[in-house]
């Protein structure tokens, strides 16, 4: 999961016998969502880094947009499938009870049986790209923006969580998935709670997001509970990983290979 | 279909007892697909019109974005759902035999049984937003653009197509859900096929779609074929029609009730 990211020139390496592989990188929240559902279903996966900035020739053969998550299928089920939603469903219908079924020990299936509850929660998906573009505007906010635009942010993002404080207070349960496990929801959202807390490291107490989330307490439990979820944890990188990634992309000189560096 | 538009102030019409609910607006794309897939499935269905620059309360109250499709749903399953691709998958799993299930003349799924078809469908249906995108930017070129300018987004139009073309020859089948009839696919892109002629009446020969798309073979016989599917027939509108409202549109003075104005 940490290995090279590959980049233009790099041959592909071959496929492993029976695994799925991620095309990934390892700071992307998108290509984490096919980690943590991978992850959940116990899955057998292998995962190839590509560096995005010059991105190796065979990413392109695997998907036209080269973008990351790309899924590259093993078996009967040849070929590659992207889209980070697509993918997560794609796992999710393929393996549902988990790669481990027949062994006593089913995962049941991410997603909502009832169509309905599926539909919501697709929907809620779906607005949580509120959450996603506001993290991004944070991120690219310029240097020299005012306090009261930062604030304004922050209050936005927050703002932006608050429909979902109120739908896991109405469903009364630990998880967006129910009280006993994440569900699809859960994990479909969770990278960004990984990384929301990296914006206080760059904007110090004018985006104390900590702070300003305290209004936002089933969210604040959930995410307590988030991350002690093993699948979480397999792919889980600190506040403070985060911001020396995002600090560098910031400056446009990203280090796709921080976490190997980190361990010369 | 063609009732009118509601606007602000206008109550809401009750629901009619069984039926779901389309919010919709008559000459929306993504509404018609919600409108495509109710007729296909033959799900007995009321429309109330939006009158989308002058909302009325109510769509707020059923869809926070006041957008269409909204879909209100009857009986059992409650409340509300929106954004054309959930609508459309949940009426493709809540009434998996249509509607007519049981009086044998049951109509089967809409979408891939197959997990791997069904994602490879999805993306599909991603992949069309490129056409989406390039519809609206013909209709919104302003008119004192170059000939070139014109020729070159009709190009880039046409390009966006042939992915789909290719698809349609690799799968060998008259449908993009096989041979029988359409499938979620068809019924998905099918709304922009129905308006692309339409460009032709704003831009004369420099936007000759007809002409550009002869080499898109495959598809030209698809679109024969669709438009002679029952469920197109039910909202089909003419080149011309979509042409009267575009114009309008462009104008920043769309009739959302044009087709009630010319039966006065």
């Amino acid at each position: 999961m940490n290995s090279k990211h590959l980049m233009i020139g790099d041959p592909c390496p071959p496929l492993i016998n029976g695994k799925l592989r991620i095309y990934s990188m390892r700071f992307c929240p998108y290509a984490q969502r096919a980690l943590l559902i991978a992850a959940a279903k116990k899955i057998p996966y292998d995962v190839v880094n590509i560096n995005l900035r010059t991105k190796p020739e065979f990413i392109f053969e695997k998907n036209p947009g080269g973008k990351v998550p790309t899924l590259e299928l093993a078996g009967d089920d040849e070929g590659c499938l992207y889209e980070s939603l697509i993918v997560c469903d794609y796992m999710d219908d393929v393996y549902p009870c988990g790669a481990s079924a027949g062994d006593g020990s089913c995962v049941d299936r991410l997603t909502a049986k009832s169509p309905l509850q599926k539909a919501k929660d697709r929907i809620l998906i779906e607005r949580f790209n509120a959450v996603t573009t506001l993290d991004n505007q944070a991120l690219m906010l310029p240097p020299e923006s005012s306090d009261a635009e930062i604030k304004e942010l922050l209050q936005n993002l927050v703002d932006s969580l608050k429909p979902f404080e109120y739908e896991l207070g109405m469903r009364g349960t630990r998880f967006f998935g129910g009280n006993e496990k994440p569900g699809m929801v859960d994990y479909m959202i969770w990278p960004w709670f990984e990384r929301l807390p990296a914006h206080a490291l760059l904007w110090g107490s004018n985006f104390d997001f900590q702070q300003a989330k305290s209004c936002l307490q089933q969210l604040n439990a959930w995410e307590e509970e988030m991350i002690k979820d093993p699948a979480v944890k397999e792919s889980y990188l600190s506040p403070e990983v985060h911001h020396t990634y995002r600090l560098g992309k910031k400056r446009g000189s990203q280090d796709y290979d921080l976490l190997l560096h980190s361990k010369d």
